[in-house]
């Protein structure tokens, strides 16, 4: 029966997905067919959209190169290698083509999203003209187009493999081709856009006073084609990446239970969850953008528990998964709320960071600082507790079945209960870059003072959905590895035989821990330097454009806008590969040298101080950005005043921590651990240890 | 044969102690001997002795209330609760003694420290009057006084606990008592050497452009005094608590396999080497302070590695675990270097984040976190090789003793030898704050420009050997704990009689692994308020003192100092004890709620994370310290640029990064380890899960 029902729901899982991209045609047809408002804010969009095409085409081009070595790797030694006794070419072959599948789904999803949202942040600023609610809906539904990609492309991809090859190491193999593009996307377009962000905010507000999205200043369009290529394309990709890891990792210890059907039932039930939340998110009578965006995540968690409550029945799953399910995605809102007090511009901390902007840059970089460490706290404790909960829930059913692996089971599914409303929270969290940029056109398209307004209304939204999202991704990543860490073990004993552990007291494992803790700290640093040697480039550029043709500063001859794509490009695509490489072949090396015992600790090692600095740099750079937007709304002395001055430098610094380093942990983290999964074998056969 | 060999190393590690009492006394008199230049800076020097002494004294009355809750909490539960069965008043009564033991002979190592190098700092003032050579010599006596106090206290208290008690849990007591004492020490001194500085430079050097040391800046005597109470008594009580710690856990394991000859042995020569490196340290012909402190650690090193050769092939110890030491010893010191080129003012890192400044403030701090994220990554492979060399070196003489415990020990010794050269370490790092002070008497006292450029040069050569300390007592702090954490298994083995292990698939572990890499930046957050809170505090009071009496500014008439050093003392006192509280009431919650196994992961956690943030912010701060120098010795624009400004920002950044939150994490991680291991049985009869 059970072998039945996994074919059932893994169907349902292909049709819901399907449901999924045929909304999301709809709203695209839907946002295509609103109006633009006239001839200067088409060709300004113009420009945004071909450039964003032109970075990902570039970025595309270098990862095929990277995708076609890695195939070539993979069909050589993966999941055995093929001088192994063991070994049988198509199985290798299988897992190199699953693993060009999940690159290429992954890179799909960025595409439609950076397709849509190019149109809809135009579609956006001109109904800003009429009405705000309108505006809002094209808005939403430019980013549910991302959300709906993500969601349905990880399903469908996971979903079919399941069904054709029935093999866990193939949804690995999908799975880490996901991950992998998802973590050079993620650095690449974090890169980018923080690049041209950081230059465009140094040259135009720092020193020539001129406001956001002057067209004078010759960074703009690279400014907000970054919103696109970073957020909507990179923060699509974190959150394809941990979603479809966590199905890779449920899958491979769902396997050995006949458990595969709850997960397929959990997973499409989400997203269908997610498509009725999309679908009813807008602003109600005396609404706000804000509410109307919270409303829509609160329904689809309750349409979730309902619907997976509902299904457990029916399909008579055990209650104890539900619980371990719903567990996730309660600790996983609680987190987003904890990040939103951390960040959120009418709490405490952001109000004492301006403060301390009066006196001085060093105060407010100290007390962000202090924030930033303070918040890891709850979102530590809330992943230790919804893992501890979701085992001891689930380990009685090893009695029940005479088995061991539920409690692991627990796990992974309080990791896909917390992912379930990952369709709508995408759709947020695409909904701030759109939004931003329909600001930013609003300016630059003369549409008056009074659209500008209503962009930011909706924009500010954006801000603050943005640090719950975010929040809730490095919550999920967290569960997601945990549970992939659970994989690799599950994997390690099938390959021998025998049941593993971790001991921390065991040397090597420590061994691994030491260094799999530093790993996500050089991982931020070589982002962060990054960001930073480009964006010196790039305010020389500025400043030679300003030396050669001063009448750009005056408005009457305009910049060269595509010379500070290029650089920014060019700087992305060199600085993205160094660091995604040291976290890939760190993890090779310390599997080679220690074995899997070392990679047990690595990976733990990886997964306590990648969240502590995710947490540390998201919500400080967070923090700092809302603070210097608390002082501009008039606080502490407003724009211009010295705690102004100090309020940008902190934003500055935050930059690249919340944009670039930060979310792209979450990342790094995943490979590492799916990396690890897939080598495995590899190591048992060829450690020095 | 094994008992006897014991207590004859025990005794022989009291009569070396005595014999570093006996150095200690003679620099004291020879110091006391050495003329003052004038009166003038005699009675500077007094202002700050009377004040470092005012301060410690309020420290000491709070803390000796702390003390004696303490040894009530003692008496009743530790190490057996008095309404347990087994338990026996008597032990708990030893206990207690032992806890208050080991505070005095921290609190006093703190006051020994103090009452020389106040008195030090006015000579080695006069002395630069004459010649380089005479005056490094003071000051290198009157760090060396401390050095030799901490290190020989340190071994006469556990030599004779150990004779007298023969019980491990005592010791272990003893090291709790010096550690908590160090912990408040340390947190309490860091925040307020750092508010003095932060407040001094920022009205001083940034308001009015005044320089270093000005007697018209209303905190500079507090700034001086700071020196004293943060870096002589503080980093002092790091150590103290570092070498304390390391001989508890080595004693704890040493006992079952009768192996505790070797360790007095170890660490009775490594002194012996110290006391031989601190008499011969002198400037040599064409030589300079920097070549004599490192010439004196080498030799140090080289004859502790003979001296525990010859002891070894004397005594029939086992070469393996000799090999061990060594291996710490060099990993040590191979630390200590790495950290020296990330923070060394003629290293690349240096002169990057240094040309970074000439860009703005947020490019400063970028480049400075991101090489302090780098940072990490040496410190801790070191630190995991040698723990893993240690461990595999001494494993095979479990065969040949047939037992198991060996490949523990192994760590443990490596940490022992990490530590045996750390009465020279000392002596090298309280050099620092009294040749610091020396420049700044030399400036009051009104001595000359030649006097300050013969203090300046001995500072500089202070400043680069402190980052190598700093580096070392982190990287000896990670050691330690970790054999702190076998000691914890070996205590809980005791205990219960069953080999316990924690597997970080034990969802139990990983919950208290997650809570454990909070802490300490919980704990770093704490103190950073802190110092922020204060700082701010004192700038508004010497704006008061400013505004009350304009002839402060111009030198008519003296500011008061004493109110400054007032403040800054309540605010220390204020904020020392939230932040201590906290780590050690957060596993105490931790013990009770999820036992001992959440408390393994737990330490592991925070080891980890701890590791972690104090390399960063040490070496972070280090860096911002020496790019401001680099920057002020003329290069980028020089004094007054704007990438000075810059620089000064990053140097006000890493101020309570490097001299507060960075070096007391050494000392939480250890104070956390000790009160777990103390508290395990507490939590073995009563935790919840």
């Amino acid at each position: 029966m059970f072998e039945n029902m996994d074919m059932l729901w893994a169907g349902i899982s292909i049709v819901i997905s399907i449901i999924a991209f045929g909304i999301a045609f709809y709203f695209y047809k839907w946002i295509l067919k609103q109006p633009t408002a006239n001839e200067k804010l088409k060709s300004v969009g113009q420009l945004i959209r071909e450039n964003s095409f032109k970075f990902l085409k570039k970025e595309y081009s270098i990862l095929a190169t990277f995708v076609i070595i890695v195939s070539i790797i993979i069909i050589l030694v993966f999941p055995t290698p093929l001088w192994s006794e063991s070994a049988s070419f198509a199985n290798n072959f299988v897992m190199a083509i699953a693993y060009i599948f999940g690159s290429f789904f992954s890179a799909l999803a960025g595409w439609i999203g950076i397709s849509v949202a190019t149109i809809a942040n135009v579609k956006t600023a001109t109904l800003a003209k009429k009405d705000i609610k309108d505006s809002f809906v094209c808005g939403f539904r430019g980013g549910a187009v991302m959300g709906m990609a993500v969601v349905g492309t990880s399903l469908l991809g996971a979903a079919l493999l399941y069904i054709i090859t029935g093999n866990p190491d193939t949804v690995l193999a999908f799975s880490f081709g996901a991950s992998s593009l998802a973590l050079f996307a993620k650095a690449g377009g974090g890169i980018f856009t923080k690049t041209a962000d950081i230059a465009a905010d140094l040259t135009g507000k720092v020193e020539l006073g001129i406001p956001e999205d002057d067209p004078r200043n010759p960074a703009v369009i690279a400014d907000n084609v970054g919103d696109n290529v970073g957020d909507v394309a990179g923060m699509g990709a974190d959150l394809f990446d941990s979603n479809i890891a966590a199905i890779a990792a449920t899958i491979v210890i769902a396997i050995p239970l006949g458990q595969v059907a709850i997960l397929f039932a959990f997973a499409s039930l989400g997203l269908l969850a997610s498509i009725i939340g999309v679908l009813c998110s807008r602003i109600g009578k005396n609404g706000t953008p804000s509410k109307a965006l919270n409303n829509g995540t609160y329904l689809t968690c309750s349409l979730f528990a309902i619907f997976t409550f509902i299904a457990t029945y029916l399909c008579n799953f055990e209650m104890r998964i539900w619980g371990a399910s719903i567990i996730g995605m309660i600790v996983g809102v609680i987190i987003g709320i904890t990040s939103d007090f951390f960040t959120g511009d009418n709490k405490k901390p952001v109000k004492k960071v301006a403060e301390s902007c009066q006196k001085g840059p060093a105060f407010t970089v100290l007390s962000g600082f202090a924030y930033g460490l303070l918040s890891a706290l709850p979102a530590l404790l809330g992943i230790g507790i919804a893992a501890l909960a979701s085992y001891k829930l689930c380990e009685p059913l090893n009695l029940i079945y005479n088995t061991t692996g539920y409690e692991l089971l627990g796990i992974s599914m309080s990791a896909i209960g917390m992912l379930s409303i990952v369709g709508m929270i995408v759709s947020n969290d695409a909904y701030g870059p759109i939004v931003d940029n329909a600001r930013g056109l609003a300016e630059m398209g003369d549409l008056g003072e009074d659209v500008i307004k209503v962009a930011d209304e909706l924009d500010a939204a954006g801000n603050t959905t943005k640090a719950i999202t975010k929040g809730f991704a490095i919550a999920a990543a967290g569960l997601t590895v945990i549970s992939l860490l659970a994989a690799f073990m599950q994997v390690v004993e099938s390959k021998t035989g025998v049941q593993t552990g971790f001991d921390i007291m065991n040397p090597t494992v420590f061994f691994g821990a030491l260094v799999g803790v530093a790993i996500p700290a050089v991982f931020s640093a070589l982002l962060i330097f990054g960001v930073n040697k480009n964006s010196q480039i790039l305010v020389e550029e500025i400043h030679n454009q300003f030396k050669k043709d001063p009448g750009i500063k005056e408005g009457t001859s305009s910049p060269d806008y595509g010379r500070c794509i290029v650089l920014a490009t060019r700087g992305a695509m060199r600085e993205l590969l160094p660091a995604s490489l040291v976290a890939i072949f760190s993890t090779l090396a310390v599997g080679f040298v220690g074995g899997v015992e070392a990679i047990g600790g690595y990976l733990t090692g990886n997964i306590l101080s990648g969240l502590l600095l995710a947490m540390l740099m998201s919500n400080a750079g967070g923090l700092w950005d809302n603070a210097k937007k608390y002082i501009e709304a008039g606080n502490f002395g407003g724009k211009g005043s010295e705690a102004h001055k100090a309020a940008v430098i902190g934003d500055t610094i935050g930059d690249p921590f919340k944009d670039t380093a930060g979310p792209s942990i979450n990342t790094q983290i995943t490979v590492v651990s799916l990396v690890s999964s897939l080598s495995a074998e590899l190591f048992l056969l060829h450690s020095i240890f």
